[in-house]
């Protein structure tokens, strides 16, 4: 948790996120980095509980995440454990042995096997984790295992929180059935595609089989986390995992998968949008929306040069109008793109059509857009089909005082 | 010319550049967007000169680049008109049309053919050059051309700024011949990989065939211009050209290439790292330097991922020796990298060796070595013998300053 005061695009308040049958929480403050406050995250759920996950694409990967992509095709799991203030990542052998401590702690503390813990550790980067600690914290920490009531995802939700200037929750009733899908995250800075630079945790009692939770956790994060960037910066930490105790009444069915997948999406999607309300510095929420391009995934490259150019976060983190630097984000991206077909809108306002200035165009319409908190840039590149968004912020003084201090 | 102050890494002071047998220089104040300064610039050559250039890798090209492009083939022209405060950049048909008409007003000014006048605009994007201006201006500004003596350089490199801090020119003398290569150039931001986002304008008084010296000018400018990024940022205007009167003494051979070759590098390289230090808001001067990649290109790929970062950028700011962030930006390039083989050493001070933090390392010492001015960053990635460069410039407070201000 940073001094920064919380960010202007924060939701009003945390979400009341229902309890969800069979998961039980628990959280400690163990002092590993932070003082006076919870750091340890812990939750428990039943056996034959199935897992789901997706992780970083980083070349270098945290100790936790290598561990977790070593279980994650059992499909199955019973506990997670977070620790926060230490990423325990790029520390060589001795962070793998610090992770496998942990899990084994944690194991002996709940009654099961080691290869049932999955692990998460999001801070500093290059310091060992201290096994110690955590096997010293880890009985407490079972003890503390309670259901999950709105209070529980709270503190939750909290105790993972490094520079994130709120918590962050968000649920979803599966359907009109019982059963609901809770999700909590942490992520503000380093926050890129692919994952973005953010842990985020979903808990369901349905029941679904590990395959079918696995590939519509990865469809749903490909549409929410994935088309995220604060920064441009990706995590060697970045993790989803999800977690369904099969408590509930909802079966999965591919009759009923849209219903299932509807409810997970809109999890992560809210998760996805809160991580970049809290993008570091962050003064505006922006959308890019990009057609007319010759595929999806060149839509997406091109909507990410343009939410990742430092020349348009700051001109929007200035309120000004200036859509040539969309044009030059456009150009540099390397899609196809036809200049004198190119369409540009900013919220309402058309600003370019068929590659000239819009004779109807009014700078002061659009940059009464810009004042607003919620941003909307639309790109039609006048090549093909293909069609993206990406959600991004702004790039303000206050990126530059959070991530000059970060450590000290 | 933005009101910053002078970047505190520019040179003490222009260098005194020599006349150029052959080359004529104009400058001239048109008022086109800037006012009590010069914005136009003229260089006229002999017949018979030849002609080189490298243009933009952007999608979204200027209306200049696209002129220059058609002409670029034919290895041959007369003369360069450069205005700055204008891109005339997305303007469609319009600007083709004020492109072409500054060419006609040129041609008739110098009495040659429009298809030998090379054309560069920098600037605000997506407003019309005004051709009338253009027309009205050339006149006076083919009037006052002049042999290329130290001022009348001086007088080129400012005419040609725009958020520039300080006017930039290099010189070197071609072996120990009479002949020398002068160049001028501007750029400070938008600037990225693939050319950068700059004007550059090489002159010599050797004979050199127009295929030899376009093919030297590109490998000149991949081993100076690609390797600087200062926001990531690529401009729909990026140009160097290259002027040989053929007026000097030195005939080039492929006996005497290097002795050319190491004369152009050497002019390009400066005017490369005079951008970087005019880089908006720069106050450290960075080189990334990556050993043990797969391929040069993939070393080139992983220098680029670290010197483009915003967390490292800031970090380098705050003099924060944060090395964890350089973790996560080789993690993020998608590169092959070693985790447990990686070495990062930050200045003379070694900071990790087989991944884990050296023994002997001290953060002190680390520290010490950022407060300086020109930084520099190694790192080895541990799975092959590629190696590259790339330099930049450290992301502060004065790049949101000058970026969210500029059009204003």
């Amino acid at each position: 948790m940073s001094d920064a005061a919380v960010s202007p695009l924060a939701p009003k308040s945390f979400p009341e996120l229902p309890p969800v049958a069979g998961v039980q929480l628990s959280t400690l403050a163990a002092g590993l980095r932070y003082q006076g406050r919870d750091d340890l995250f812990l939750a428990f759920v039943p056996e034959g509980s199935t897992v789901a996950g997706t992780f970083t694409t980083s070349r270098c990967p945290s100790a936790p995440v290598d561990w977790c992509k070593k279980l994650i095709d059992s499909g199955a799991g019973r506990a997670l454990v977070v620790n926060s203030g230490n990423a325990n990542a790029f520390t060589g052998a001795a962070g793998d042995a610090a992770a496998l401590a942990t899990a084994e702690a944690a194991a002996k503390a709940l009654g099961v096997q080691s290869s049932d813990i999955y692990l998460s550790s999001t801070g500093v980067i290059g310091e060992v984790l201290s096994a110690s600690a955590m096997a010293e914290a880890l009985p407490a920490l079972a003890q503390g295992l309670a259901d999950s009531v709105p209070d529980k995802w709270r503190a939750s939700a909290d105790a993972i929180r490094t520079t994130d200037t709120f918590a962050k929750g968000a649920s979803a009733a599966i359907g009109d059935t019982d059963c609901s899908i809770v999700g909590i995250a942490k992520g503000s800075g380093m926050i890129a595609p692919d994952m973005a630079t953010m842990l985020a945790y979903v808990f369901t009692d349905a029941t679904i089989a590990a395959n079918d939770f696995q590939r519509l956790l990865r469809e749903g994060v490909e549409s929410s986390f994935n088309r995220i960037t604060v920064d441009s910066d990706t995590s060697t930490s970045d993790t989803v995992l999800g977690f369904a105790t099969g408590a509930g009444s909802y079966q999965y069915s591919d009759s009923t998968e849209a219903t299932f997948y509807n409810a997970l999406e809109a999890v992560l999607l809210d998760l996805a949008h809160q991580i970049v309300r809290d993008g570091e510095g962050a003064s505006k929420f922006i959308r890019v929306q990009v057609d007319g391009a010759e595929t999806d995934h060149a839509a997406q490259r091109i909507a990410r040069s343009i939410a990742d150019s430092p020349l348009v976060k700051t001109a929007l983190a200035a309120e000004d109008a200036n859509w040539g630097r969309i044009v030059m984000a456009v150009g540099k991206s390397g899609e196809a793109a036809d200049r004198d077909a190119l369409t540009i809108q900013i919220g309402p306002e058309l600003v370019a059509r068929d590659g000239v200035v819009y004779e109807g165009y009014s700078e002061e319409r659009a940059t009464e857009h810009l004042r607003g908190q919620n941003v909307d840039l639309f790109v039609d590149v006048g090549v093909g089909r293909g069609s993206s968004s990406v959600w991004t912020c702004d790039l303000t003084h206050g990126y530059i005082d959070i991530n000059a201090g970060y450590r000290s």
